[in-house]
């Protein structure tokens, strides 16, 4: 640990203004909770962020954030001005999840607990966002950098990283961005200083479909999809670097007496190493060629064979901050000093972008605990004195790297 | 043969009357064709057959059918009434289609050949019921037995055969059909004498879902199918009796990053012999288990198990009409007068409800040729020769069955 990141974290700590600051975000913890429940109670899937972005603007109005504006891909964007020359440092928390138009996303709460989709991942570090500007505002903090506050669409899977890719590229703020942390999910354990490279697949299997009793025995596109979907699921992946994929999404067919034309699933692949991610790739459009080949041969193609169609629907970057990086060291410094633990780790989240452009870049938590993210069951604890905690831990991080005056 | 049946249709064949229909269906064809294009262009999913329904019943409206009108089911019926008391004959076609809303259903004509979703299963035995009205209304025919012509709902997979269990086992007509002759697809040289037998299941794969990334190594439901699906591939069925299966249509899934809580297939299993069909359907729901357990086997429960819901969503009763039955020996003797040498089949129809009740019943063709039934590249052929001899046959069939004066 960097002796000169703890001193500067301590001095900050020690501030009448950081004091202030935490009070506030104790004192308001209430409030906070009902921005997440009214936050997470607006859907809104990836490409479909925009009513929680307005909703998201409307709050942050109050705060007197410079430019607070919605930019052309969709994210909320507001600059809190610094007092000096310092670079702009941007933290980030994303507006989309994961779960489709339709999906019931009420919030149950059972004592501490709230049950919602995309409760954890990522709508409550949508409130911490607020709750750190209202608890600066408060304690009257200026910053020596301009902190430029993003709440950004498109991190969950087919967005593709789309809102980080206008920030850093296209939009006004690019070329001007010095360090970015994004805030995602509860967790305050672990600093993602790696960014998981990805590669995602669209693959269509079509046929020439048909009766499913006249024309039983042709070539049958679902069943070249489930042995491909089967023979992904027997691939050996190593544990270090951290390898994975997964057959997530699926559909096709005509009707329930046909042979469907056309099937097709979508596929996740990911690793901390490029290498890796490369050969699981290789094995993966192997295994579509074998099982189109083996339905070919299985069954007759007296009316064509069997194909496959394969897009790629997601690529997203590898990318790493070196742990003797600033930004690292203030970070790490600043969450051990309220009393967590954090380790060094590999994520996908909107850092990845600034990773792979060489910005020092992290991924911190919102505080509190929670858990079952992506899943229907994604739930949070919003017990005072863990989320409290959490949510100092960044803002002092914010403070560190931000600088106060 | 049965020169009994042989003989009537001869002295049919002979009458005035009918070579009046049958110069009626030649000097007409342009219009029936017309028709076919017509009614094809009008979508009809099953369960969504109103509006096809309402046009053919505009079209019926010429033929002075005694209480023409759509029955509580949907089906269009209406009765031409005999001059005797024979038993009610019934003839049927029907109206849905197995292809999904939105799907094109332009109808492409490359000189005799019609390319539509639905032409020729079962569109153009529509078109040809009304050119069959047509025809006996300008030869001035009268049937002996009353005849009730029915354009019926609910024949392909998810219908069930909906609109024939509503006509014999509840609406006006029930108990007093005393033959029932189903028109399906342009084949004339099969007689359907049996009826193909089916169960059909959509079984859904559930588990606890989680993070592509973070929660990899949990049981993945698309895993659990994917075997199941690969397993069915495998199984061995007879070609005699005729016994099939299909996996047809597939959905289900959070998102590309998500492992998904539930995931979902239709499967379609048939045979000519009800011991064949048990067997298969046993081997089925035993692969079913077999596929959850291995998932379970092969990741990670911690989260929960992978289980599996299944559903019966079809259930055609086999059937099976005697080929020395009056109506079989008229069919097949009509049918041969015309040039074509039928043979008796089983297929999986509107006549699987009567036959399975006892009531003689049998399926015969509309005329012309036609294949790739129930693919996006059905066609039909409507070169006048071959379609006025199919439909002059059929007819022939009808007049035979109900008797003339």
């Amino acid at each position: 640990m960097s002796s000169h990141a703890v001193s500067i974290v301590r001095q900050l700590m020690a501030s009448e203004a950081y004091r202030t600051a935490l009070a506030t975000l104790s004192a308001q913890h209430d409030r906070t909770v009902e921005d997440i429940i009214a936050l997470t109670q607006i859907p809104a899937p990836s490409f479909q962020e925009e009513n929680r972005a307005r909703a998201f603007l409307a709050m942050a109005e109050a705060h007197g954030l410079k430019n607070l504006e919605i930019d052309a891909e969709g994210n909320v964007t507001g600059l809190r001005p610094g007092i000096g020359n310092g670079p702009l440092i941007c933290v980030a928390a994303h507006l989309d999840t994961v779960f489709p138009a339709g999906t019931d996303v009420t919030v149950r709460r059972e004592g501490t607990r709230l049950f919602a989709p995309g409760v954890g991942d990522d709508t409550r570090s949508l409130a911490v966002l607020l709750a750190w500007l209202r608890a600066m505002d408060t304690a009257g903090v200026r910053t020596r950098a301009d902190i430029l506050f993003v709440a950004d669409v498109g991190e969950e899977g087919p967005g593709d990283l789309r809102g980080m890719r206008h920030l850093f590229q296209q939009g006004p703020y690019k070329d001007r961005i010095g360090a970015f942390i994004t805030v995602d999910s509860p967790d305050m354990d672990r600093i993602a200083t790696g960014g998981v490279g990805s590669k995602r697949y669209r693959v269509t299997f079509k046929g020439p479909g048909g009766h499913s009793y006249g024309a039983f025995g042709l070539v049958n596109p679902m069943f070249a999809m489930a042995d491909a979907i089967a023979r992904l699921g027997r691939v050996a992946v190593p544990a270090s670097p951290k390898t994975t994929y997964s057959a997530s999404v699926t559909g096709g067919g005509t009707s329930i007496n046909s042979i469907p034309n056309s099937v097709w699933t979508e596929f996740d692949l990911r690793s901390e190493a490029p290498g890796e991610l490369a050969k699981l790739e290789a094995t993966f459009l192997d295994l579509i060629d074998r099982s189109v080949a083996a339905e070919n041969a299985a069954r007759s193609t007296q009316n064509g064979p069997i194909g496959a169609e394969v897009l790629k629907i997601g690529d997203r970057p590898a990318g790493h901050t070196d742990e003797t990086n600033d930004l690292v060291r203030l970070a790490h410094a600043a969450i051990s000093a309220h009393g967590f633990q954090p380790g060094f780790a590999y994520s996908s989240t909107d850092a990845n972008i600034p990773m792979s452009l060489g910005i020092p870049a992290i991924k911190i938590g919102s505080g509190g605990t929670g858990g079952r993210g992506h899943s229907l069951e994604e739930w949070i604890d919003v017990a005072p004195e863990p989320s409290v905690r959490g949510m100092a831990a960044g803002l002092a991080t914010l403070l560190a790297v931000a600088g106060i005056g």
